[in-house]
Parts: C-alpha cells; sequence; structure tokens
C-alpha cells in the first residue's frame, strides 16, 4: 500500500512539472487549465489520426500489388515506400509552406518553408498540424502509383512524386483548404465544402493518374490490336483484400482526423465513413453480380474504396441515411467508370481513376446536394466549381510534368523489361524466389 | 515568432468556435467545461476503440484465408467483407434497435432504428455508441465464416450473415447489454457478467458456427469411409499468424473500448486482455508439443485466440494473476475441443467453435469464479444460466436459419464446385494466378 | 427528441457514477476533476501506444519470414509469437521489478514482481506503465529472432528469449531508465539520453543478435570456401515491405508513447520520427543505387527501420532538421554496416544487428550530438559511456547465455534439418502447401 500511494505521488509530482514545464512558470487559472487539457486531446486525436492515415500507405501498396502481376511487386513497394519517404521531405521543405504558409494574393503561401515556423520555445500545434497533412499529401501522391504500374520507370516515377508533394498537390490545397496561416484560398472563400478532401486529395491523386496512364499509354498485351481487352490479373487478391481493409480503418483517421479537434462531431463522421463504406461495397458487388454473372472480389473491393472516397468530402456535413445513399452510387459509378476507361483503352491497372478520381468528383458533388443546412444553387455551382477547377489544375500540370519527364529521363521502360519485369530490370531482385512464378499478359506482343 | 503567436491565436480562437459551435452559445461554468473535456475524451476512445475492433475483420480474413486452401480465398475475403458491409446496413436498419432500443418486455427493443434517435440538434453520443457496437455486431458474423469455409455457398451465407446481424445477435444482446435506453435487459437483471463478449459476442457466434457446421456437413475427403481423419492445411500459414497479431490488438479495443469512457479502468482491462492470450498462446504449444511431439503453429495460434475470447467476459472483474490462469486453461481446453470436434466429425477448418464457443462459455464461467469481488453460488448460477441460455436461443435461432436456406437458395455449392474451388465456381476469380497451385484434399471421394 | 435526451441524462448518470466510483466518493474540487480528466487521457495515450508497440511483434513477424526461406516462415511465426507470449509472463512475474522496483543500489529493483505493487484499491497507474513497458521488453528480445533465423533450435530460442526478457534486458534497463518507483539508476543519474530506446531497447537487441549469431555460425552455403559470399533470398518480399510499414506505425507509439503523458510534446516526437525514418529510406535507397547499380528494396526497407532506430533515442530532444541529418546517416551507416558483417562472416539473415544495434549506438551518441539544449564534452562523454556500457553488458551475458544454451540444450540444428527447413522438423508443418516451394542455398555443404 505504501509503494502505491508512493508511485501516485510520483505520477503526480512528474505529471505537475510536465505540466508546468509545459506552459506556465506559476499558476494558471482553472479556465485555462481546462482549455489545456483540450488542447492535449486535440494534439492526441490529431496525430493518432495522421498515424492510421500513415497506414494508409501500407493498403494503397498492398491493393496495387495485388492487383498486378508478381513480377512488379518489389517496384510497386518501393514506389510506395519512396513516395512517402521523398515525399515527407518535400512537403517538409516546400509542400506545407505553399499551402499552409502566409498568402498574400490567396493563391498559394510563401512562408513557413522548413517548418520554420516551428521553434522549440513556440506553440508545438504547428507540428502536429504539420504531421497530419503530411500523410495527405502523401497519399494524393500514392494514388499515382497504381495506375502508372507495371512499365514505368522508377526514377522517372520519383521525380513526378517529389513534384506532385511539392507543388501541385499543395498549391491546389492551398486554394481550398489554406487556412491555418493565411486569411483563405480563394475557393474557401467561395464556401467550397471538401471536409477531407474528396477533391483536395483524391480526385488530385486520380486526375493526375489520369494524365500518368495517358502519357504512359496501355501495358504491352492489354488491348489487341483486333480490339479485345485482355484480362491482366492481379497476383494475390488476399493481399489486395487485406490492403482494402487496412486503407478502411485508415480513413477512420483521415475523415474524422480531419477535425483536428477531439469533440463530440467525429462521432457521425465516423459513422458516415463506415456507412459509405459498406454501401459502396454491396452496390459494387451487386452490379458486377448483374454484369457479370458472378459477384466481382475486384468490383468489391473497389466499390468499398468508392465509398469511402465519395464521402470524404461531406462526411461532417450529410446525415447517415444520406451517406449509404453517397456510398451507394459511388459503389454502381465505380464499376461503370473501370468499364469505361478500360474502353477508351486508359489501362489504369487497379482502377485508381475510378475510384479516386471519378469518386472524388461524385463525392464533392454529393457534399453539397446532401447537405445538412439545406442545398442552394450557390453550393452547387461552388462545388462544380472546385471539381472543375481541380481537373484543369491537376489534370494540365500533371499532364506537362509527365511529358517532361517522358522527353528527359524517360517515362517508360522498354518492351524487354516490361515484359521481363520491374522487379529483376529496375531493381535487380524477385519478390518470391521460392516459388515457381510464371506471369500473364504482354505475351504475344512485341 | 508573431507567425507563431498568430497561429497560436488562430488555432485558440478555432476551438474556442468549436467548442461554442459544440454546446453553448452563452457562457458555461467550469465543473460544465471539466465534464465535456472528459466527454470529448470519452467520445475519442470509443470511436477509436472501434476503429480496432473493425481491424479484426481484416484479421478474421487473413486467419481464415491461411488456414483453408488456396482455391477457396476470394471466397473468404468475399466473405468477411460482404458480412460486414451488410451487417452495418442491416445493423443500422434494425438490428441496434432491438438491441438498445426502448424494450417495454425485457426481450428486445422497439425504437431506434434506421439511427432514428439521432438528430443533428441532439446528443451525438447515441452514434458513438452505435459505431462501437456494429464492429461487435460484425464480429458475431463473421466468426461462422471460417468453420463454413470451403464449402458454402456465397448466396446463403449472405442470407445467414445478414439475420445473424439484424436478429439472432441484437436481440440475445438486448437481454444482457440493453441498457442504453432500456431499462434493462433480464439476464442483466439478474446480474450476467459479460463484461465484453466472451457469450454475447464470441459464443454466439461459435454456436451459429456449430449450427451451421452440422448444417453443411463435413468437407469432401475429410472423414474417410475408414473413419480416419485426413488434414487439410492451410495455404498460407505466415498470413494466418498475420491475421491472429491484428485480431490481438484489435481486441485492445473490444475488451477496454468496452468501458466505453476513457478513465483509469482500462489499464487493468489492457493488461488482463495481453496477459490471457499470453498464457493461451503457451498453454496450447505445450499441449501440442506433448500430445503431438513437436511444437504446433495452428494449435498455438487459436490458443492466443482461445485466452483472449476466454477473458473476454471477466476482464473487468479479475486480477491479472486470474487472467493468466484464465488464459493457460482456455489454451488446455482449445486443443482438446478442437480434437473432439474432429473426432465426432464436426468439420470445422479454423476451429472456430473451439476458440470462440467454448472458450466463450469458459470465459464466462471463470469471470464468475475469479470475480474480484467475490463468488456466490447466485453468481455462477447466473452465469451458468446466461450460456446456457445463450447455447438454447442461438444454437435452435441458427440451425432453424441455416436448414431454411438449404432447402430454399441451397446452402452448400456441388461436389464438382467444391473440388474445383470456390474462387472460380462462385467468383469467376483465381487468388494467385501468376503461382503454380496445387490442391489436396477432397479427391478420394466424389 | 425526449429518447436523445433521455439517452444523454443516463450517458451523463453513467459517467458520473463512473467518475466517482473513480475516486472519490464525496465531491472534489475544479482542481482535482481537471487533473483527473488530464490522467484519464494519460492512461489512454499511454495504452493506446502501447498497443501500437504491440503491433510491432507483427512487423517484426513479417520482416523477418519476408527476408528468409519458404521453409522456415512457421518457426519465424511461432518465434514472434512465443517471444511475445513467454516474454510477458516472465517480465509480469521478474523483469518488470528488476527494472523498476524499489532499487537500493542502483543495479536493479528488488520489489514489484508478479505486479504486486497493484491492488485493486490502489491506483492503476502500474498497469498501465507495466502494459507499456512489457511490449518494449518483448521488442528487445524479438530483434534478435531475426538474426539468428533459418538455424536455431527452437527450444533453444525460448530459453533465450526468456532470459533476456527476465533479465538481461531489464537490468540494464533500470540503469537508463529506472525511475518509477527508485530514485534512479545509474547512469540515468549521470544525466544519460535515451528517450525512447535507441540504447535501452534496440542496443541491447542488436547486441545479444550479435552474441547469438557468432554462437550459432552461419547459414550453411551462406560463405564458401573459396570465400565467396552467396546470397539467400527472402522468400517473400511485399510481406517485408508491410512489415516495414507496420513497424514505422509502430513506431508512432514507441516514440511519443513514451511521454506516457498526453501532451503537447508528442508533437515533436512524432514529426521528428517520421522524418528520420523517412531520410533514412532514401538515403539507403541512395547508398544502395551507388553502390549496387540499382536501388535495392532490402536495403532501403531496412534504411527506414535505421533512421526509426536512430531517431529513438533523441526524439524528443532534437529538432526536425536535426531528426533529417540522423535519418539520412542512419541510412548510409546500416548499408555499410549489413556489408561489413557480411564480410566478416557474421551471417545475418535479415540485417538486425545492423539496424539494431549499431543504429541504436549511432542514435544514442547523436541525442548528445543534436541536444536541443546544446552540446557538451559531458553529455558526449555520458553518452558514450551509456553506448559503451550497454555493449559490455549484453554481449558478454547474451554470449555467455548462448554457450549454455549450446552445451546444454543445444542450440543449432543439424544441418540436415537445416537442410530441411524448420517447419517441417521443428514444428511438423509446412506453411504453403498448396504452392510449389523450392529452395535455394545451403545446398552444396553437407
Amino acid at each position: 500500500m505504501k509503494k502505491v500511494f508512493l508511485s501516485f505521488v510520483l505520477v503526480m509530482i512528474w505529471f505537475t512539472a510536465a505540466w508546468a514545464g509545459d506552459d506556465t512558470p506559476t499558476t494558471i487559472s482553472n479556465k485555462e487549465a481546462i482549455d489545456l487539457v483540450q488542447t492535449h486531446a486535440n494534439f492526441l486525436w490529431t496525430l493518432v489520426a495522421a498515424g492510421l492515415v500513415f497506414f494508409m500507405q501500407a493498403g494503397f501498396a498492398l491493393v496495387e500489388a495485388g492487383f498486378t502481376r508478381a513480377k512488379n511487386s518489389i517496384n510497386i513497394m518501393m514506389k510506395n515506400l519512396m513516395d512517402f519517404s521523398m515525399g515527407s521531405i518535400g512537403y517538409w521543405a516546400v509542400g506545407f509552406g505553399l499551402m499552409f504558409g502566409v498568402s498574400k494574393t490567396g493563391w498559394f503561401g510563401t512562408s513557413g518553408f522548413f517548418l520554420s515556423d516551428f521553434s522549440p520555445d513556440g506553440d508545438p500545434w504547428v507540428l502536429a498540424f504539420w504531421m497530419f497533412q503530411v500523410v495527405f499529401a502523401a497519399t494524393a501522391a500514392t494514388i499515382v502509383s497504381g495506375a502508372m504500374a507495371e512499365r514505368t520507370k522508377f526514377i522517372g516515377y520519383l521525380c513526378y512524386s517529389l513534384v506532385l508533394s511539392m507543388f501541385i498537390y499543395p498549391i491546389f490545397g492551398s486554394w481550398a483548404w489554406g487556412s491555418l496561416f493565411n486569411g483563405s484560398g480563394w475557393l474557401e472563400g467561395l464556401g467550397f465544402i471538401d471536409f477531407a478532401g474528396s477533391t483536395v486529395v483524391h480526385s488530385v491523386g486520380g486526375w493526375a493518374a489520369l494524365a500518368g496512364t495517358i502519357v504512359l499509354g496501355p501495358r504491352l498485351g492489354k488491348y489487341t490490336k483486333d480490339g479485345e481487352i485482355k484480362p491482366i490479373l492481379g497476383h494475390n487478391i488476399p493481399m489486395a483484400a487485406l490492403g482494402v481493409f487496412i486503407l478502411w480503418i485508415g480513413w477512420f483517421g483521415f475523415n474524422p482526423g480531419s477535425t483536428t479537434t477531439a469533440d463530440k462531431s467525429i462521432a457521425m463522421i465516423f459513422v458516415n465513413t463506415n456507412l459509405a463504406a459498406a454501401a459502396g461495397a454491396i452496390s459494387a458487388m451487386i452490379t458486377s453480380w448483374i454484369k457479370f454473372g458472378k459477384p466481382e472480389v475486384g468490383m468489391s473491393l473497389n466499390g468499398a474504396l468508392a465509398g469511402l472516397v465519395a464521402i470524404t468530402a461531406g462526411c461532417a456535413n450529410v446525415l447517415p441515411g444520406s451517406a449509404i445513399i453517397i456510398g451507394l452510387i459511388a459503389g454502381i459509378l465505380v464499376v461503370f467508370s473501370v468499364l469505361f476507361f478500360d474502353k477508351i483503352k486508359v489501362d489504369d491497372p487497379v482502377g485508381a481513376i475510378s475510384v479516386h478520381g471519378v469518386n472524388g468528383a461524385w463525392g464533392t458533388l454529393a457534399a453539397g446536394l446532401f447537405n445538412i443546412g439545406g442545398i442552394t444553387g450557390k453550393i452547387i455551382g461552388v462545388q462544380l466549381l472546385g471539381i472543375g477547377t481541380c481537373f484543369v489544375w491537376t489534370f494540365i500540370t500533371a499532364f506537362i510534368l509527365f511529358k517532361l519527364i517522358d522527353y528527359t529521363i524517360g517515362l517508360r521502360v522498354s518492351p524487354e523489361e516490361e515484359l521481363e519485369g520491374l522487379d529483376s530490370t529496375e531493381h535487380g531482385g524477385t519478390a518470391y524466389p521460392d516459388f515457381g512464378v510464371s506471369s500473364h499478359g504482354g505475351i504475344d506482343i512485341t
């Protein structure tokens, strides 16, 4: 008993010391003390949520590797590891300042580069906020990896990834979210609703993926000269499914974490996020069942992701019943969108354009259509303006970027390298040396 | 420095605004403000814990797929994705209302369907609570998936899964836990101890699995006419092990999250949960070592799960030393139980009946036997009543349900489909197209 | 509306009851109430962080299995499951008391065994703190598993693992961290900086791994008589990559959780942890690119881990810019260290000695070199003393332990068993029965 008491006293002393060291040399009022505890909870929630969003990197890596061939698995892991790693450094150096620095014009920030807004004696909130934002920037970048899988030069991908995290994503982001240090970006000033980034994160990733896929062209053997579309199957479906489960839990950081405040509002965001994902998985499964005669696993998994992307904009301002409708439509939309892009020979191995680009747009529109506070023509107009602006800005800048890379260091590997697989040619390795790995697809074309 | 200050001021203004918007237009007393911060912490913990429990879906999917054959992997992923997705919608529409709605009789609730107890102006606690409960409902449903693996029709499984989440689980749950809106369920009123659901969640899942497995019959080739038991090996043991690690961390949401309050009591629950799991893994390993001559991986992994299931009822009312004893017994029990069910030709590919049914019962009894507050005849009697009631209710309703499905849309695939594998016949896919997959088992019987 | 109000009232009553039951029979002052809410947040953060650190067990298991051959996968899963399970029980019984019990001499504690410092009426902080510490002890133990993979007797590994968790790790830990119940350990008293355990956890694991690897000798066929070094490839690179992502997120518990307090200081620790990992991955990739001509996946993944290990000591007392430099150097160091140990024929299949031992030392030195408060000769001297003490204590005790195991129950399997693979000979199983698994390495030597 004495020991327990002792430990209690020590903890109290330690806690008091921590508290004192944290903020104040003398006494603080009860009001200030309450605010401080709430602030601590906000730090805790924002950072735990950032951890969950970071975990989405693993989810993306597994989905992309699972849905593509074994011979390119190392390459996909390297791309996902590196877009997060290089993105972290690039967003620290430049991106965060462009997105959240003081902006005189409303078009981009010009302060806070290299986290220079932080000093050891200052308020560390900027660090918590940066941590939450860097995982978002990396999410936008990594979406593109899947669409460009199985044929992109590694060095070319690294260049793209760094530029997106440092410039393309943060500049658009500053228009819609740039409210920490500056007044506000111009889209935000108009009332644009995109709570957690259906447009800011997912459509940016999706439209950059579209640009990249067009510049690259399809994988060898995907579309034959007779106009046939050949299936190129993913090499590990349980891996892809694990990736989707990880993305789903990661979204419980992505959407409710976007409050950056530990308050009651996160409850509805959790519920909406979950219901939209569930609805998307169900409607995509049913759609695939009707269209193909069997409930297809790839479509069902992408349906869950489509629901998650679509609820991201409106998760804080629509009711749970609306979240279900938004998800149901997203699940249908993703199936038809995947078929559409395949038909026009845009070869997106994992469906990233449909999941993130198309459903990012749908979700942003839906955030206006199902707004709890009511729907007005102005709201819908601004939502459409934001969707359109994102497409124009991202597609054009990304297209130019990919073309530049293509003309300089090269964006696509040689046909020989593509047939052999990027694991061997780009990284000198093999992902599964103990297994007999064969490879399908790409064999009837030089 | 000015910028840091500015950012600090902005955060404070924003926080104050968030706070004000949250609750009050004018001022609140310090006492109210303190309660509000604690409430925020409760929301945060309940929802983060719900996220962890959600992650258990991934754990179950990996354990089940890992412990079964490669040719059924897509099917298992689809079942796990869909029982959560359909369960989410079904529990939103009906299940939650039956379980926690106002109950005049003590037998089931009759309000709160479609989350109608929530309005945007009201307290969002019902949403946080729903989020935590929906992942429990889905856990009960998904337990059955493994026991019925490798031979169940997909459409039949979907029907079962929806009915369990909407009716069987919530009605029993209302007897033991239905205390949010109604007075209390009848079992709860008697003093039944099942803190986080050894009986309410795990035994319900386990006994439904028993009913399903009996109605289905064993997999082809599992039991020969000579009375031999043929091993049908799991196709990916590291995948199953990853699943167990994920379930273990998920249980750190499942058990301590059941406080739905961020207070000091969660510490003992964490410790008990961890010690019981560790003890279960060790004792199952030793038991398998003695019985089979080698420390067996499947038994050891199931031993950890058995310990987790067994501590679930009593995690908040037994001491850490007791948790170790409960886990040790669970680990031994699961080995003998798996052997017993195999002997009586109940073919449970992953051991779900032994892990969740048998150890759910053991854990519920143990919550009485090791009760910190002391043990009385009445306590043990009520625990046994709860265990027995759960078996009778679940086994009978699930048996009828599975028979109904069997006679109408069909519960089991044809022998040809079973031999070919459900991935191909039910979903038109193949989980590992780049690998040379063979299949063992089921070959010497038509 | 009435129902919502009712639910709100019930929650409030329940919360008040929980609060009252928690601490006080009568009223508490606002000051005490505020402290209590903060204490609840501290419990919550410490326990959630412990959960994240637990998840690192899965990460280690995947990294180790992925980087070794398919025929030893079950063995690696069993080792990881069991070092955590046995470590949990051993740390409960003995380790925690040695590390944090009351110490009269400053050399080890002599109280708190079997968690006897806790009583149901006492403060449960000791349980929260134990939970956080047990996952650290298990981390130290599990590091060794990878370095000794593919040739160690299972029973011998279990003995080692238990002794490390019960004695070797906690005794060193008490010197550097033993401050909960006793005054302080002697290293801590000198001012040794190792915030989250670059030395206490990682170097202890790394130097024990070095001792074990030396006692064991290299795998068959790794080093030929002609002095050639044969590559023995990992069997599943995406699995290893997933492991690294899981370790990365686990480190968001490991480092910031080491505050055991929910305050603002965790923000900088999160940011530093992330930036060092990113920098380590990048610099290791570039180093491998320069040295081998291609960006190598194993080195890049180990680079991220090296950055994480290196920032662990100084994560709370260096600036983000310094964290990047620390990570960059760690990533370069790990590549050269792996090559060095291979050259001197210390066969470490996963690079654990380089990642945890060498970079643990580097990180501990760096915590002095980049100290926010300034660098003095005394600081550097104490850091070097701590690094050296850890090496001497751990290497010598672990070496003696491994030799003792070797002379008694045996540490290494027979060459026949090694060639066949430990899954079959030690556990009577096979990890991938549905796949055609071949095995490379170890074939040209008896």
